[in-house]
């Protein structure tokens, strides 16, 4: 993990090796050159002809041997691989764009938690600067979603769209997804708010349903926002009597939705 | 918040201003030097005569009057205060001794969702060296509990103990404690453990009984740890179909208990 501050929260929490088609030399040989070398190596322990758990990114998961190992590089070789995601991702985040900090940890939970898309939005207690980070490129927030996938056990990548405008958002982009859901498959739309004593039981009692679950920013929304999305089908719940930090909110919320799907 | 870096993001974050008996000046009055002295200047942009929203420590929240303001302190006059906690804190939280940057984040989260007593506990799967960080103690850990409180609105400040052992913690400790319970007050005692499928609900439907919540380590705990606490009278549950870090774990347990709660 020496030389390698920026991955080695990564490291620790590697429950998957996620192999992209980058990491491809051969059909089923995988070259690992990055930090997951350095994972195999340093915290697994392995040796050459060990295998390793292995999931391909928006594929299946499995076990690969490893062929190689030195200081240099890890090869691999997947063997049979199963079809995976035991969660179908059902659920898209709407979240008020959060500081840098923070959305890197969202993006992380997103991933974890097996959510099907992320939308950030601005709202009218997000800092302008927040959309300057050079964290809203996809490029930057990759290593995070990957680090989601790979804690989570998951290989679906989340989609992430970032909107800078609130009201085209709602009134516009939103609407024109819908239309094009299959009939009978519209989502479920929830919006976290504290100023209401509607739980998520008043709303969803169980099924796979499609949910659109909204989170806003530190601060919450304010009034005309909340009107807005109501206008457009949201349903309030509160997730319950604290006042919670962003990164909280969004596993509380992804948790409690859990808890219905699966009881 | 320059010159600050330890309190930035505590910072961004107050929305109750802790005071705590070190503080007073007289009876009513509060004089802040620190961190939350700068958060009134540079976040809350207050002036002389303006309120604040403040919490005593351990006891009623309500609205502080600045009396003095300059680059040296901030003096506050409290006025009536109300009977705060709107959550009577009934969740005691077992957790095993998670590194300590988890850590770090457990307290906060402990203390901003209400939980009333952490244990962090000795785990086969709990490095040794974890028991060496300066964050086992009390005074470490108090700026991260103070943080969570000012975040979630309470002021009670949960009690955390250390023990470094694992049998006796369950087979003498807990079992002590809970044989001075007033009787019919006993814990529902719960296990989180990926490899069930009961979920909460078949352990525990509604009211607000007192509650002890287990969350293993990064791994998860070895089936002999498993065996003696369902011994000791603990129910396994599941959070959901995911692998989960140590904080999104507590976050998601505690979520699910107040859904019940308020559902």
């Amino acid at each position: 993990m020496r030389g390698c501050p920026f991955f080695c929260s990564l490291v620790l929490d590697m429950n998957l090796l996620i192999l992209t088609d980058k990491d491809t030399v051969e059909h089923d040989r995988y070259r690992l050159t990055d930090h997951r070398a350095e994972h195999v190596r340093a915290v697994l322990r392995a040796k050459k002809g060990d295998f390793v758990e292995v999931g391909l990114l928006n594929g299946p998961i499995g076990r690969a041997t490893i062929e190689q190992l030195n200081d240099d590089e890890v090869v691999l070789r997947c063997g049979q691989l199963e079809e995976s995601p035991a969660i179908r991702p059902t659920v898209d985040l709407i979240c008020a764009l959060p500081r840098p900090q923070t959305l890197k940890k969202v993006l992380i939970t997103a991933a974890m938690m097996g959510v099907r898309q992320v939308h950030f939005i601005r709202a009218n207690r997000v800092e302008k600067s927040y959309f300057q980070s050079p964290l809203i490129t996809p490029e930057k927030q990759m290593p995070f979603l990957l680090e989601g996938l790979s804690q989570g056990k998951l290989t679906q990548l989340p989609k992430v769209e970032i909107h800078d405008r609130f009201r085209p958002f709602f009134e516009d982009y939103l609407p024109s997804i819908e239309e094009s859901c299959p009939e009978g498959e519209n989502p479920i739309k929830l919006l976290a708010d504290p100023e209401t004593t509607s739980t998520l039981k008043d709303h969803y009692i169980s099924g796979d349903a499609r949910l659109v679950l909204a989170v806003g920013p530190e601060g919450g929304w304010v009034p005309f926002e909340v009107d807005l999305m109501v206008r457009q089908g949201f349903r309030r719940f509160t997730l319950g009597r604290w006042t919670l930090r962003v990164e909280n909110a969004v596993t509380a919320a992804l948790s409690q939705v859990e808890l219905i799907r699966i009881s």
